[in-house]
């Protein structure tokens, strides 16, 4: 069959005109092997998703076969990308690229679904070829657009080929990433519905009606047809999708839900069907005569291309911009200057310009002047921030440093989903969560973030930061910026002052910086230590002060990074007797409970209190929401004074 | 214009043919006057949203007098309902209401955005006439697909009307909305969309372009146009939608932003601005004329109607099922099950049989037998997690005892800027999360919900319940029923074996009531306890049960509401010396975090470890996850042990 793979190389890029028929019954055979395979590891695993895997098999085939990736190329930058967004079908993935050499097959069939294997039950990183982990139903678009919009950034000529089931258009998330696409003529975003009709509770016509067709043509894409068990048919349809258009491309693929099996096919039960034995045996019987008309033999794998160095260690972090003491200004005014003072210094570095996903806030995210002067490396995405959070990750993932920054309530609250993909998908977002707190002000409570460490706090592969003053944010988005993986910063709306040590030197000023981790002393004191973050550091410090004219000699320790513990300075704070966690934050999930569970459980036995959010605030200005909620730095000075006593 | 208000009566429930040239100088009178009080009361908060505010004023002003609702009326249950999902638009809604007698006006202008006031900067509840408290944009036709089913459900002739930015259609859950009401068929939902072009950064053809009526169209909805800025026009549009109609329709209403004041017409930036005092009196002199030349008297408010009981006061609870001692079933069979018998019992009772909202999950979520004794109980919403969680909540408050069921990361990670809105909107859902925890198996760790604590532990209105059996799950879910409020449940996947005390007596079972709040005690134990939740409170047991046969006396506590914390018994479990929170749930936020803090700000200084996730799981069934992530009922023995040495 050597010969015939040598015919079947002229396909890839979609260089031949067409398939022949010798090419075709190859990619069958391919096709027809992959089935048997997805059958046996499913029975052998004793759970998994047969329908969809055999519904979008020919098309795995195709286009794996003729899109340029290849094992050992599967981490090249120049790559075409073959996202998965109906993730369940993973064994049809494993599948194809087993069989393609990507790995040996043989290590899918035996440990597809159990411990310590890579092939989980939704496509897993650790597999080489799988360029999304997906199992979320709806972001694959977004993953498309995040791509395209990368290899773009980055001038390769790749192109981005999104799997897609049907009954997952349902979800919005496609809808906003479809608009995007076509806002930004992504002609090298090609989507492939696999069209079968049936979904795992019966068929998408009654389960939810859609005008599948109707929904791309009126976000301006070109809709294609073609038959999902055709491989020449296929091919011709993503041929025509690959000239240079400016138009992202749809094609519509119909299908059989299990193909290849009478049993399966058109039953939405075959959705996560496991056969019996005795019925798995049918079933490969039915798809052997294929498979040994056409056999397939396994390629061998190609020499291993280095995958590109992450693109943080390419960025250049700039000048730190420092403010002078008695100066009071926003951490989002900061933010801003720092994007812009990092895109100067990286001008013309391939990736390592900053680029900025916006919903629709740009003026109050301070990005007017970044996007005057970087205009394309600001993504405007509109009011779309399910969409705009996955575009982003996978931008990240692209090779191209990419920030997403939005309100509190946005960029965590709503997106939270969103990011836990990203999380498992180890991308380098960096998040910028502006107006967080009460501290967002008259805009009331839908705008109050009030929730941001509680949240982020389950994602582990999240860096949490938040900076105190404006010093702190530009040293914390340079690190961001040059730091590989996930990082968020968090910060309020308000201007802070910079802030100064007691004898009025500034604090994070020259010479300062930043080290993920570490929480910093603002004042000393041996008999309570007040322990903080954000924008009520300064609260806390003039609390501080004011204890110290009172002869009461309280400390306050600025946990710049609220999820991850300094514990060393913990115990420094837990050793005067008294610690007193003080946010603007729900007090039952923000540095409160993670405080008070590391104290406990490093039997550090100090007098301990929580002063926080115990509900939502109200529509008023920040001073007066502080005032109402028990959280000025009066209050907080009276609070020490009561435990002291 | 007393003689002119009977005039406008007439409008209501747009039962006149058409508005006569009166009636219309009138309306155009109450937007006048209530645009005055708008840039007023503004100006006076010195922050605000005019632009949108102005904008939608007509079509605020002709809903509010033609629809059937009144001041005094505003919680009777046959009323119509209006929306407003662009809730920034919030001074332009509260000038209208003010005008129309459901409030003193001077209280809008006076308070609004400050303190104490009613009248935040988005839609609040406290304001009589709001429907909803709006603000996270791209809900708001959610809202009106739950109160549309809701009416229809309980047979009210009522209407839904729903006002939407041009802006915000590009939010996805949009359309899933969009498909919901067109499969159910819901004439009785009226959008309409206030089309201005712009939104807060520039035009809605720059920032994002969007086919919007090719959208309705492609849904499946009727679309109309009209003036937005003629009451007669708009009139006429409404009412043609009024009609005995089975499908939902738009009226895309061609407006301009900051309608009526010449330097904010037509400007994105007058979205956010706040006039200064002189551009303020020259705005309120450029609307002075057409409001005198129309003068608007604010009528009388009307008797006030008493609100209807909230459904869970009227739901049975039925006769509890009680599973004995040697039997193991998984949760999910028990939920279905309580279900079923909720609604056998609850029969011919109004809003009191259990609806429940499913997402394409019917055979996981043990729905099936639900859905074929109670079809017109189940909503079948197809994969559309945001918008089914959002109809759900819309719909509880619509008077429907109402269910939303899924896999845990759906129904909680995915959609947690969901509730947060419904917990905002003091809304009475009852939300069903299965497959929690690593338990979920083989389906990987996009599956794994292991942050359902965390998660809700940030929403104040969430009351949150984790069965640790079949028998336990029972209760709680009639509890759930007949307890108005936000009520989640969460539980694992696999078969849990019913728990009985040492003696081998059930637990759960006859007499056994839930009571929200309380820790059961499932072992006692004078050397230690293990505090845990969920499907892991059995394999506690059985680490109990192995420690007491080799003379080690520690206690089980079962935090069956694993965020209210029962002090009493966690100072009992204190009280043992050692306290050891077990979970399948990353421990940095799960109930090691609660108790930890707890246990700390309580001065209970006994030794304290957490044991739970501090990565994510495999793909492999829960044995095997539990025994690679050291959480099997072995290993807790193991760790008390060592705590102990």
């Amino acid at each position: 069959m050597t010969g015939e793979r040598m015919d079947l190389s002229g396909l890839r890029g979609f260089a031949a005109e067409r398939m022949d028929p010798t090419q075709r019954r190859a990619v069958e055979g391919l096709a027809a092997r992959a089935r048997m395979d997805v059958l046996d590891a499913i029975a052998r695993a004793g759970s998994g998703h047969p329908g969809g895997a055999l519904s979008s098999m020919d098309i795995y085939a195709t286009l794996w076969l003729c899109a340029r990736v290849a094992p050992g190329d599967e981490r090249a930058p120049e790559r075409d990308r073959i996202v998965v967004s109906h993730g369940h079908t993973a064994a049809g993935l494993y599948a194809v690229l087993g069989n393609l050499g990507f790995f040996d097959i043989e290590e899918f069939r035996r440990g597809f679904r159990t411990a310590c294997s890579a092939f989980e039950g939704h496509p897993g990183l650790r597999v080489p070829g799988v360029e999304w982990c997906s199992g979320s139903l709806g972001q694959g678009l977004s993953v498309g657009c995040g791509f395209a919009l990368g290899l773009r950034q980055l001038g390769s000529p790749g192109r981005v080929f999104v799997v897609l089931g049907d009954g997952e258009q349902a979800k919005g998330q496609i809808g906003e990433a479809r608009e995007l696409a076509a806002k930004y003529r992504l002609g090298n975003l090609i989507a492939i519905v696999d069209c079968n009709g049936l979904q795992a509770s019966g068929t998408v016509a009654e389960i939810l009606p859609q005008g599948i067709e109707a929904k791309y043509a009126a976000s301006g894409w070109r809709v294609c047809h073609a038959d999902g068990h055709d491989p020449a048919a296929l091919y011709q349809a993503l041929r025509s999708c690959c000239g240079d258009s400016t138009q992202p491309t749809v094609i519509l693929a119909r299908t059989i839900m299990g193909k290849g099996v009478s049993f399966l096919e058109n039953r939405f039960e075959s959705h996560g069907r496991v056969l019996k034995a005795d019925e798995c045996a049918r079933a490969l019987e039915e798809l052997r005569p294929l498979a040994e008309a056409n056999p397939w033999q396994v390629p061998e794998r190609g020499p291993d291309r280095q995958p590109p160095e992450p693109v943080e260690r390419r960025v250049l972090a700039g000048q730190p911009l420092v403010y002078a003491a008695g100066r009071t200004l926003d951490c989002r005014a900061a933010f801003g200057a720092a994007l812009n003072s990092l895109a100067a210094a990286n001008r013309g570095r391939p990736g390592a310009v900053p680029t900025v996903l916006d919903c629709d806030l740009l003026e109050s995210l301070r990005l007017r002047e970044f996007r005057r002067d970087f205009p394309a490396h600001l993504i405007e995405c509109g009011i779309q921030e399910h969409n705009a959070a996955t575009v982003a990750a996978a931008l990240s993932r692209a090779g191209v440093l990419t920030f997403f920054a939005d309100f509190g309530v946005f960029a965590v609250d709503e997106t939270y989903g969103q990011h836990r993909m990203s999380d498992l998908n180890a991308t380098s977002l960096k998040l910028v969560a502006t107006h967080c707190g009460v501290d967002v002000g008259e805009d009331g409570k839908t705008h109050q973030c009030v929730d941001a460490v509680g949240l982020l706090a389950n994602l582990w592969g999240f860096q949490v930061l938040a900076p105190a003053d404006a010093n702190q944010t530009d040293r914390m988005v340079r690190y961001a910026a040059t730091t590989p993986g996930n990082v968020a910063i968090l910060m309020g709306r308000s201007p802070c002052p910079v802030l100064t040590d007691a004898a009025g030197r500034v604090l994070f000023g020259e010479g300062y910086e930043f080290r993920f981790g570490q929480a910093d002393w603002i004042r000393a004191g041996d008999q309570g230590t007040i322990v903080s973050f954000g924008h009520m550091v300064w609260r806390a410090a003039r609390a501080s002060d004011s204890l110290r004219r009172r002869g009461v000699r309280v400390g306050v320790l600025n946990l710049a990074c609220p999820v991850e513990l300094d514990a060393a300075r913990l115990r420094e704070a837990a050793a005067t007797g008294l610690v007193i966690t003080y946010e603007d934050h729900n007090e039952r999930t923000g540095i409160g409970a993670q405080v008070g569970a590391f104290l406990a459980e490093s039997g550090l036995h100090c007098r301990f209190g929580r002063m926080g959010l115990r509900r939502y605030g109200l529509s008023a200005t920040p001073d007066c929401q502080y005032e109402q909620l028990s959280l000025t730095a009066e209050a907080l000075e009276e609070r020490v004074l009561l435990e002291m006593s």
